[in-house]
């Protein structure tokens, strides 16, 4: 991946780029052995006016005249790319696909950035509205307070978290720990959510490659299996949807991961969820299974996601403390992973991680995409 | 598919859900038997501020949690989807894939439509330096009457058959006939492409249904086999390509083609290709290898690519007659080529049509696909 942060001096050629060749190097590949390549990004078109990424990525990389195809899926759109490179890895059609993701967010203005990451959701009942992205997930968190006593310093307590991991990963945007005070004493956003609570405009990029696990045995030192690839959808606008406090498309991709990679939750040892707002790791911890319903916020508040604790989640410092460069997040998960799984994560490295999972959600839920991964060494 | 045309009273949802309910109808199935689905489209968020089209679709398509996703390749978007969606069922991931395609573009005034359409070049190099798509394919027409000898009354020709196809299909944007005299009198877009050269600024959707062909001839009445799925890239800016005159994804999308289905160009029957201006047309026809380099021009002037002439190219009215709602393009290529080998085209079926191919292009030429199918009965 790149360095992800507000890199004023860089276009996302230059950041996708630079991961792709840190991707194809850590492969052991070279270039012309890259046969597809797929690439997540939400708003290039809004953001910087440039669509057909997919053509130039590969164009910029060197790898022209591959197949290059664009996918989005909002904030999933780096979770949707990585699903299709396994899908033609898997179909046969391609040996071997790079998958990255990437965002350039800080060449535009705050507004036009709200704007056009308020197209996640149905912009004719919600963005239209006056309801930008912290309004919606502010309605979930007052939600998920009355329905199960969740409090604003459960929430910041996911920051803080996010941040102690983010600052030991040299790659995340934030390199500071922050305390439970500095979440609370933060303005207000869209009440209950204040700044600590929302993931920060980032710029940045992350590639990995895919190929059939008995060729990545043969050419990789230490090769991760993607044991399970599932995706669903919710209903676009938040109040068309059964529930305001839990997301029916990350339950349902959940539990096919779990049938597809025949584990249980008890079996993951590490998970990276979309914490785009602190509300949402509640949510998605509860949702997957790793804690009741409800659970999440006295779970999070008790250090149970806390690095080797019961369950370490986001490591990587999440979309909090390591950014969200939208698309590029859902990639960002599998770089994670795989350095968590390869035991090469350094100061932030759980014990004996064996499996590993990736939660990237879309809008406020209407696409969740889970991966699910295992070393095979 | 939905009627093409200046659909000023509909949004791209209408648009695609009643051609996605004519698209499962045709199918014989519900939509409950649909288990996944791709959406090509190019600038949803540029065009009406709306992104994550994949669960938006689903959602309004009453289609909710299947996993649902968006491609996007510029102008080839509906073709990429399409293949996306042949992998989906080929890795037997997913058994009954609905893929649609989509553009609202009437919303949006002209000016900021040429301006979201040129992300599909090099934003960069090309569109900031003020070249928009006119701009950018009339360089490649000019190249073309200096290398070739080609007229502007040759690429007249084209658009005059177009619209004699369009003329007899009832979903095209244009129902009338056109004269030689009405594209050479036709005022300059950017010189040597006068109006009706270019294909129009059309409002469309239009959807298949794909499942594994086992299946297909249980359910359906005439399914149609895709027989080669092919995808290739080339530099995304004009000025980095090897010739001005000759796509070389186009090439390498055909050759691959040709080998995946094991036919040459002398079976293909029919043939839907990319005329967002009728230099494309020209330039496709040479590179698919229906004629020498050089030869499309005096073809087309020729009447060869006519209805029931030495190959049928366009027999919908490509997009020039039937209109280019960007993102849908590449699947009603893909209508088109069904109703024909199915012999269900009415005044302008093609006589023993067998085999089909369409070519969807991106941008100036930084992505094609191609694909070929044939009627399995």
């Amino acid at each position: 991946m790149s360095k992800f942060g507000e890199e004023w001096t860089r276009g996302f050629r230059d950041m996708l780029t630079e991961a792709g060749g840190r991707a194809i190097e850590d492969a052991k590949m070279s270039g012309a052995e890259i046969d597809a390549m797929y690439v997540g990004t939400m708003a290039p078109g809004s953001l910087v006016g440039q669509e057909h990424i997919g053509a130039l990525v590969a164009d910029y990389m060197g790898l022209t005249p591959i197949p290059s195809t664009r996918c989005e899926a909002a904030c999933a759109s780096g979770g949707v790319a990585l699903r299709q490179g396994y899908m033609a890895v898997a179909s046969g059609i391609h040996d071997c696909v790079a998958v990255g993701g990437v965002e350039k967010m800080t060449d535009t203005p705050g507004d036009e950035i709200a704007s056009a990451l308020g197209g996640a959701g149905d912009q004719e009942w919600e963005l239209f509205m006056g309801a930008t992205f912290p309004a919606i997930y502010a309605f979930t968190a007052r939600r998920h307070m009355l329905e199960y006593g969740t409090t604003e310093e459960q929430m910041a307590a996911v920051a803080v978290k996010n941040h102690a991991n983010a600052a030991k990963n040299k790659y995340a945007h934030f390199q500071n720990e922050i305390t439970i005070d500095t979440v609370m004493k933060s303005k207000y956003v869209a009440s209950p959510l204040k700044l600590f609570d929302c993931a920060p405009i980032t710029d940045g990029a992350a590639v990995v490659v895919l190929m059939p696990l008995d060729k990545a045995k043969k050419v990789c030192e230490q090769p991760i299996e993607i044991t399970a690839s599932t995706q669903a959808s919710d209903y676009l606008a938040l109040h068309s949807r059964e529930s305001m406090t839990s997301l029916n498309a990350t339950k349902v991709a959940a539990k096919k991961a779990y049938e597809q990679a025949k584990v249980s939750v008890k079996d993951i040892d590490i998970v990276e969820v979309h914490d785009c707002f602190t509300i949402a790791e509640i949510m998605a911890i509860e949702d997957l299974g790793f804690f009741p319903k409800g659970q999440g916020g006295p779970a999070s508040a008790a250090g149970k996601t806390a690095l080797n604790a019961e369950i370490s989640v986001n490591t990587s410092g999440g979309l909090k403390g390591c950014g969200h460069p939208v698309g590029a997040t859902g990639i960002k998960q599998a770089v994670e992973v795989v350095w968590q799984l390869r035991g090469t994560a350094g100061a932030r490295q759980v014990k004996d991680a064996k499996v590993g999972m990736t939660h990237n959600v879309g809008g406020s839920g209407a696409t969740a995409v889970v991966h699910i991964m295992k070393n095979d060494a």
